[in-house]
């Protein structure tokens, strides 16, 4: 297991001060499912009538607690509802006995708080590929339905860490119709700080009261302009979980066209994301690529990610180098269409390039200087059309090796 | 300039004994388009009756050069031709002008050998956006054309290179009906050992007599499951150029059912790639990927890359760690087809994972001892049908870091 000793130099001040969400509970508590002297499972407890919307990793090769959740996702349901996560052991790739443990785990929860098991939703996260310890989370199940309180969201962020830098939260507050609604979140990752821990897990309460489909669909939709919009490495995890619960404790309502608090979950998870890249292994840049001036939007996403997760452009990144020929390159292997000749480059207000060539006005200097920022923008247009896209992602450093390349024993 | 003072750990011995091939002669110049102390332009000039097919880089902002190579691949012509390479300076997102470079070198050529322009193929590697001095180049021509001679190819494998470790060549002799045809080729890449500098180039040259639908099928062909099956970091260059020229000399035409003439092109352009693999940035195992039992040879190959290009499986295996969990995750990203309860994981000879769970006789220590070795397999078998790819890359090291993120100037 590497040796993590430094929080990431990107992490934010302080954990945030997250507000109470009424209509939620939390626990946590030290099972042993791998780690000793930590915390290593949190448990949330939702009161009856909350909705819980979620989107998943997408992985051929997904997790058995993530199947167990999409299987029982979309059901509406009025009783009430909990979340059990555990670090240590991401209970993937392990066959029929994945699934095994994931029945044992649910159904455990599910009879000492007196709701259906299908209301149980899981996560893991850890190492791939061993057995999981299940009987250890089960034995301290009565340990954590005796210590639920209402303001322990802060415990539970440190419970879900593997080898984190920083614990991740994000809130904020909107109004709908001059009603507050809060909305709170959590989530680890995405270090892949110990090999074979690269799971990203987020989960996200709020006092509003929404219909399923009402919160299912925002967020999806969210979440295509957050979550997906990251990467650190290019590489996708086995256990991707987002949940969102919306308790309903405040008696505010929100519809389709709640546009404040959509805009404040946006908010929320938007944060959550981007401390997920401030966590990246190993890095000391945080990058934003924008395009803009794509044939659509989704091909504006298709040139963001191929600058985003191209080896050549994060190293030169790290290097503090300008190095614009990496990012032509870069927008040229991406497959989505682009003509050298209407191409612009930015690095932050610098216009570096312009029509297929290094623009008159351009400073080697003035860039190099810009690139030993800590937060950096690149801007690309393409001249085509009118789709563009933001992505986050990090660079890539000799961190990332020294914790990648270690050996797993 | 990034400064290599070794040559790759996965290099070959030694340079091979390229044979001369009939109806082609070499020279190579100091220019100094970029560089100085060493040659960096070099020359071949095919006599008449030659036969040139080619493959190029299908970037979206591929460079001058490029452009007017497939303007002019394609035609037959039995007037004399010639191949004129610069090392230095790619020609690459450099507008208008990088044309107007292109015309310049080609014509001064055409009118120093006599030749049609139609019939002068230009390369030029090196860094991207900088306007190319192609007068230097033009000043050398009359040298150049002086000093042709039929044994210079070793030679022109210096001259084409950038920043590699290593010249690469490979050379093969196969009958035909009784009679010897050869096959002799030079490469460069995919060190981007320099900044910049990832261009891959390969000529290849044999005495074979060939019909240009006949050889442009057979490159075509051979490429894809060669050239087109390595990857050093997933990156594509704006330059990458094969050319493959059959002089015709030995007398010996070869036709679409010549299928010893294509098992040694075949072995020489696989022979190349491999070697562009072992000067890999930072390289220290040459790893093949195969994947076997996938729905298609297609989807085998989207597998087959999804792990040769994850950096966590790179990193592990520059970490000597068999860490197998990556591979599955790798497989399950990769959009391809998979079931995780039908994959099976070889490393070598070794089991590692069977039917969606690691082997009962799976032994670390053995897979460990395994990983240890300089040139590596990893199987996997997807369990679906019959598709089945080959694919080569290299380990992902500090090296590559040092390399890559050092400033360009």
């Amino acid at each position: 297991m590497a040796k993590i000793t430094h929080v990431s130099p990107l992490a934010p001040a302080a954990f945030p001060d997250l507000p109470v969400i009424e209509g939620v509970r939390f626990a946590t508590v030290a099972a042993g499912v791998r780690y000793s002297g930590r915390t290593d499972v949190m448990l949330a407890a939702l009161d009856p009538g909350a909705t819980v919307a979620g989107v998943f990793t997408r992985s051929a090769t997904r997790a058995a607690p993530v199947l167990d959740c999409q299987a029982k996702i979309g059901r509406d349901d009025d009783a009430g509802a909990a979340i059990i996560v555990n670090s240590g052991n991401a209970n993937a790739f392990t066959g029929r006995r994945g699934i095994e443990s994931v029945r044992a785990v649910t159904s455990a929860v599910a009879e000492a708080l007196d709701i259906p098991e299908a209301r149980v939703f899981s996560s893991s996260t850890g190492v791939i590929g061993e057995p999981m310890k299940h009987d250890r989370i089960i034995a301290a199940i009565d340990e954590l339905t005796g210590a639920l309180k209402r303001d322990g969201i802060a415990e539970a962020a440190h419970a879900i860490m593997t080898t984190d830098t920083f614990p991740k939260g994000a809130a904020t507050e909107v109004l709908i119709d001059g009603e507050a609604v809060r909305i709170t979140g959590i989530a680890k990752g995405s270090g892949m700080i110990e090999p074979d821990m690269g799971t990203m897990l987020v989960y996200i309460f709020t006092d509003a009261r929404a219909d399923l489909p009402v919160l299912q669909s925002m967020v999806s939709a969210l979440n295509a302009k957050t979550f997906n919009c990251i990467t650190v490495d290019s590489d996708t995890s086995t256990s991707d979980t987002l949940l969102v619960a919306a308790t309903g404790a405040s008696g505010v309502t929100i519809t389709e066209n709640s546009v404040g608090f959509m805009e404040g979950l946006r908010r929320v998870m938007l944060d959550l994301a981007h401390q997920v890249v401030r966590d990246g292994e190993g890095a000391t840049k945080f990058v934003e690529v924008s395009v803009t001036g794509a044939h659509s939007d989704a091909e504006a996403q298709v040139h963001a990610k191929s600058i985003a997760n191209s080896p050549l452009v994060k190293t030169a990144i790290a290097g503090e180098d300008p190095n614009w020929g990496r990012i032509v390159m870069a927008v040229g292997k991406s497959g989505a269409r682009a003509d050298r000749d209407t191409l612009s480059i930015w690095f932050g207000d610098i216009l570096v390039a312009r029509d297929g060539w290094v623009s008159p006005d351009y400073s080697e200097g003035d860039a190099a200087a810009y690139m030993k920022r800590q937060d950096l923008v690149i801007h690309v247009d393409l001249g085509l059309g009118g789709g563009t896209a933001r992505v986050w992602t990090c660079d890539l450093t000799h961190g990332y090796i020294d914790i990648n390349a270690d050996y797993r024993s």
